[in-house]
């Protein structure tokens, strides 16, 4: 019976303790992995060895390349004004040219386009721009105030570079009121002047903006050694399990095995990772093997483009292969609540159904508009993109951080999310969609 | 409108800093304030001086004798064996007796009550038991899991003393696995002979298990110096607004100002303490009074009896107080779900109607069951006991222990506790009950 292998799946997520051990691994003795990097390949090796003790039918390598980005010596930042010099925490934004030395300009703080529009190229040439708009605390998603800031993240550089602005800062993605700067990547255009991009911690945001009220002339010292280098070959990993019946009909599930370079990369996207291998783990030990075909992918940069995302679409489009569903877990690793499901509305109707069997669990609840960036490649080619949803009212104190670290997670969290994604593919293999 | 209302009352709480400094104040200045401590005098003279400062129309102490225990210096714990000492990690049961210097004896360890039974008094006599049953992980609520453990501790020493053991030993009331001893009431009877009773760390539990397995004859070493005090005069905090139209109804709103000695009582229950005062400065700065009564109620001695609570019911009781329902807050402060309602059918179904209004801010369920101890005398005073029910994976790790510290919360979760209740309070107070 469902509720019966769903009971024992979450019990043995549990009882379990490779999870953890694989957590532990990834933060603490490899790290934070970005792309491109020594520890990215060290994360590739150790994911597909891993794998090959999980000992799925195949395991597998699938080449790509990837952006290499570096930051170089920690930045240098401060502000001068009434002869005073107080240093700012900044950090390089992912992509970032370098300063090339120690830049020095006047800051110009906005908070929004209309703002920045309303400013003659004259006031913004030779300028430091400071987006400084903050997440909105009043939303209940933190989440949903993250979309309501990063855009300044995003397109911020192409927008004052555009004006003549030679540098932004952009004040850190979180809630939390602490300093520590939240990188990220920018955004450069191919007609536009690329300028050095940084985020600048909240209090120092804070400070910076009541320093600019009294004196609008201060100048801003920004210094980064970060460099952009050739791309590097790079690798999606990837185990499968053939299905019995309908061998040509996948269901996938995923995480991105890249991080930030600060932190540990560990609720982004160490969490997902494990629950990838404890949901490949679980179903490859299960008496039955699964009627239709697995595969649990640990995609290469997310961070940066996601181009292992794409890479693994552009194949399995010119395979030709039949997704029925494509999972992805990039949400923190927090308590479950349930899935974000883009499909039909059949689709939908089905996968909602089955949210009963996973009630008793608290993680039964169903949205619409899924967030997994590496599904997104696969949209015209599964019937469902399906990520996990999470309690996210801690991800963004630590996401894209020096504090996205082991010691913030709980571990029976991360558990009860790999035990909700392997009850839902288990339903899918079985039943088909 | 009341969804307006209730938009209001969450945007407040989500963008106000009140409850942060509150709380900080609470788990950094004062710490820990177990009963009929300095300390568990300084919370309630902060408690009232915030109270006044938020000045609704009464603020008072309610006085209650409470018991005062003492932990004195730090114990001393280890094993002896194959010529080896090991040192373990334990700390006294809230409550125990001392040593009264350094006691030996031999251990005799046991998972249940029915193996308890099975051994002789000879075999018992003299011997150290140890309460080995661990929570069991497979429970997906923490609390469930806390509920087929926690009589280890509460009658464990009863069950050991009647058959001529001289100490025990519990496993720590945790799912973590480290070696933080976590604390909490011992219960004694006055026909048995009181033996010393301390909590043992998870790791330290794990390891004297083996050992024992290696040398049932290994000599356990304990030296706890704790002492039961005079009872001391306490408090319960109390601030009330009046209800404008039916003031002799009344709704309150209650959490436990005392702690235990260990860590901050940041979880347990300082954040309910500071949801407490967030409700009432809310209420209170409402432009409209409430219709019926309110009172934010801050009990002493929720820890070793709820002293505090019993008197606000006997008093509610002599004064033939009608009370609508009362609230407690003290589940750990972690994101909100909803609320345990125990009450008449009518009662549950009118309750559940107003959780549409919180679905929108996730904390829209409705269970069975309240938990809040401090509610339990109002059983037969109340139409509804009203528990705040919270994520609870994070709670029992910190429980009653070292742990239980202010950087283990996120404050929006706190927040959004604070929030829920504040609204709920509102529909209560606007619409009776």
């Amino acid at each position: 019976m469902d509720s019966i292998e769903i009971r024992k799946i979450f019990e043995q997520a549990l009882t379990g303790e490779g999870l953890d051990n694989d957590l532990l691994y990834l933060t603490k003795k490899i790290g934070a992995r970005i792309s491109g990097s020594v520890n990215a390949q060290r994360a590739v090796n150790w994911a597909r060895k891993r794998m090959l003790e999980i000992a799925p039918d195949t395991v597998y390598l699938q080449e790509v390349a990837v952006p290499h980005w570096e930051r170089g010596a920690k930045e240098k930042s401060f502000i001068r004004t009434s002869g005073q010099q107080i240093a700012m925490n900044v950090c390089a934004l992912g992509g970032s040219i370098a300063t090339h030395g120690l830049l020095h300009a006047k800051v110009i703080e906005v908070k929004n386009w209309a703002q920045l529009a309303s400013l003659s190229d004259r006031e913004l040439k030779g300028k430091i721009v400071f987006f400084n708009r903050a997440m909105d605390p009043r939303e209940i998603e933190t989440y949903q105030a993250y979309l309501g800031a990063v855009d300044q993240r995003s397109k911020g550089a192409i927008e004052a570079g555009k004006r003549g602005a030679i540098g932004v800062l952009v004040r850190s993605l979180t809630l939390k009121e602490d300093d520590v700067p939240h990188t990220g990547a920018v955004t450069y255009d191919i007609n536009t002047k690329k300028i050095p991009a940084a985020a600048i911690g909240i209090k120092s945001a804070n400070l910076l903006s009541a320093a600019l009220a009294k004196d609008p002339n201060l100048i801003y010292s920004l210094k980064m050694e970060c460099k952009q280098l050739p791309d590097e070959k790079s690798y999606n990993v990837i185990g499968e399990l053939r299905g019995t019946t309908f061998p040509n009909e996948y269901v996938t599930v995923g995480a991105h095995l890249d991080s930030w370079d600060l932190g540990e990369g560990a609720a982004d996207d160490g969490t997902g990772v494990v629950q990838v291998l404890e949901v490949l783990q679980t179903l490859t030990n299960m008496e039955k093997r699964p009627e239709r075909s697995f595969r649990a992918i640990l995609y290469m940069n997310e961070e940066s483009g996601a181009h292992g995302a794409v890479q693994y679409a552009k194949e399995a489009r010119e395979k030709n292969e039949m997704h029925l569903a494509v999972l992805e877990s990039d949400a923190g690793g927090f308590t479950p609540r349930g899935f974000r499901v883009d499909g039909s509305l059949a689709v939908v109707r089905q996968i909602k159904k089955w949210m009963e069997f996973l009630v008793p669990y608290k993680t039964g609840e169903i949205f619409p508009n899924q967030r997994g960036i590496d599904l997104l490649p696969m949209k015209e080619l599964s019937k469902a993109l399906i990520s996990l949803e999470c309690d996210d009212q801690r991800f963004f104190d630590i996401h894209h951080s020096l504090a996205d670290t082991y010691d913030k997670l709980n571990i029976r969290e991360v558990k009860l999310g790999a035990a909700s994604m392997t009850s839902l593919s288990y339903l899918i293999l079985k039943y088909g969609l």
